[in-house]
């Protein structure tokens, strides 16, 4: 007669520790969207190492830091990328109000809707843009414009909205790491104001995360409300060694891990891989015409210093089993 | 018979349940340093109002930002901030390589034991001072420096080594922020660099959370090695309206709790209060002559702005029960 109840006993005893502790479900593949092949295995090894307290190559969490490019790393940057997208928006709202743009160049071609145009312009355009549209808002009038743009339909020429713009693998990297104990950070030639309301909507990161170009900012205070404003010009062009310079500036720390797909992340990954530590660099190779872009532009010297420091491409067509986090293909 | 059998099985479940998960003793007191007040409570308060979810001052967690002023709010800034006396006795350790600086301003003063008078040179001459100490360091050879200088003996002059010089209750403060949810940035004027050492080794902050002001940098690459190099001059100055400035750059978001001392954290004082939510802005009154120092510089218009805005100040004397965290009073 005693049995049955001692037996019972032990499995209530058992139920109770289980319930609340280790005897949960294997957990659930945090690279779903990666395909079995060189570059996942390459990332799953990296983190298993730095993260073995008794192998070679443990990293102490204060030094588990990952920098990610955006535009082409983290989401699409074809047909342009989103805060060129945004400031195009911006010169459109403000036509009306400005009469000579029609006329003057950058914005001509943007009013006029040619936006091949407007993107042939380049880099130098940017500034401009960035004055006419960015100038004079308060943060709180940029970060909401910023939302609002992330969060509303495709801009022209698009094929979704930058919130469906976003690599389903890529966003599983970052939350791979983060769970290993990295404190990932974008790191932009693009507006820093403008890419922290992607982080907020779509990649799940905090503010702080993001590393980018940035406007003069000046302070305005009236009546006891104080505000930082965008001022005209820039402040700081995050490009090319100021990449690895504004990593020190804002995070200390070298990153062991970096991600890019252009010349202009060189310094970053040279930055990454040139440490003491065991490091990875991974490469976004846009080579998938049928479900994303299939373009090299300015990839030369990246794909000479791949070749020779063992730096890891990623093939979107390959190794990518699903392209975009936003859609359901 | 059975009866006591089946509360031995009731008995074993509940312990089981309460092993693993909710029947915890209660947790200790997360602010022991303070003494009962009007400081404490209204930290307190403020704490419990933005972290009730059914209140009307509740704030989502990304945008629960604390900024925190270095010297004089966290650690002591008297005889020196901390980076002053670091870049003196880098001064000193050099001074036999540069003959010269024995006749030389801002050295000479230095060289020849006058701390009083090499503190009188002022901002000015800081410049020269992290030019001739940190310039052409590379950030592995700076972090090695600070590190070494936060862990050693009392720099001359200091009544204890600078780890020892941290306030307990701030420190707890800092504590007590993190566990409700809060990111805590240390927004100083001093060094960014030499900061984080100060950070790892004391307030147990990750490097990223600290703002403060740079130097210019360059780059160096060598046979694969990259290195972020210090370089003369400032890339930034993080005072007065920068302070807030660069909480817009690094973070984004607006704090809602900002702690200071002086004159040169108004602008942040105002940042933090000068927005749409409920707002703490604290302030650390030096009265304390027994325990650690009793002065009044550069406060007068924080004096006057306190008064007028309802900022909240801190009597070292009054409110804190113990003052030192590396010291057993």
């Amino acid at each position: 007669m005693r049995r049955p109840v001692r037996s019972s006993v032990a499995l209530l005893f058992l139920c109770a520790l289980a319930a609340c502790s280790a005897l949960r479900p294997a957990p659930p593949d945090p690279l779903p969207s990666w395909r079995d092949g060189a570059a996942r295995s390459a990332i799953v090894s990296f983190v298993s190492a730095v993260t073995d307290p008794d192998g070679p190559d443990y990293l102490p969490p204060a030094e588990r830091v990952a920098a990610f490019d955006n535009d082409g790393t983290l989401m699409a940057e074809r047909p342009r990328p989103a805060h060129a997208a945004f400031l195009y928006a911006g010169v459109v709202a403000a036509a009306a109000r400005n009469p000579d743009w029609s006329v003057q160049t950058p914005y001509a071609p943007i009013v006029a809707g040619d936006l091949g145009a407007a993107d042939a312009l380049g880099y130098a355009a940017l500034g401009a843009l960035s004055d006419a549209v960015q100038a004079g808002l308060t943060e709180t009038e940029m970060d909401r414009a910023a939302m609002a743009f992330v969060a509303g339909p495709a801009p022209p020429g698009f094929r979704a909205p930058v919130r469906e713009l976003a690599y389903a693998p890529m966003l599983e990297l970052v939350r791979y790491l983060e769970a290993a104990g990295f404190r990932v950070f974008v790191v932009s030639a693009s507006g820093v104001d403008f890419l922290r309301a992607i982080g907020t909507l779509v990649y799940g990161l905090p503010p702080e995360r993001f590393i980018g170009t940035a406007t003069k900012y000046a302070v305005s205070e009236q009546a006891g409300a104080y505000h930082v404003v965008h001022a005209p010009g820039f402040s700081t062009l995050n490009a090319g060694r100021f990449k690895a310079i504004n990593l020190r500036l804002h995070v200390g720390v070298r990153p062991v891990l970096a991600v890019g797909n252009s010349d202009g992340d060189l310094d970053m990954l040279r930055y990454a891989s040139g440490g003491p530590r065991r490091s990875l660099v991974l490469l976004v190779d846009h080579d998938d015409a049928d479900r994303e872009y299939a373009y090299r532009d300015e990839t030369e010297r990246l794909r000479a210093e791949a070749a020779t420091r063992g730096w890891r491409w990623i093939s979107m067509r390959y190794d990518f089993g699903r392209v975009f986090s936003g859609a359901s293909e």
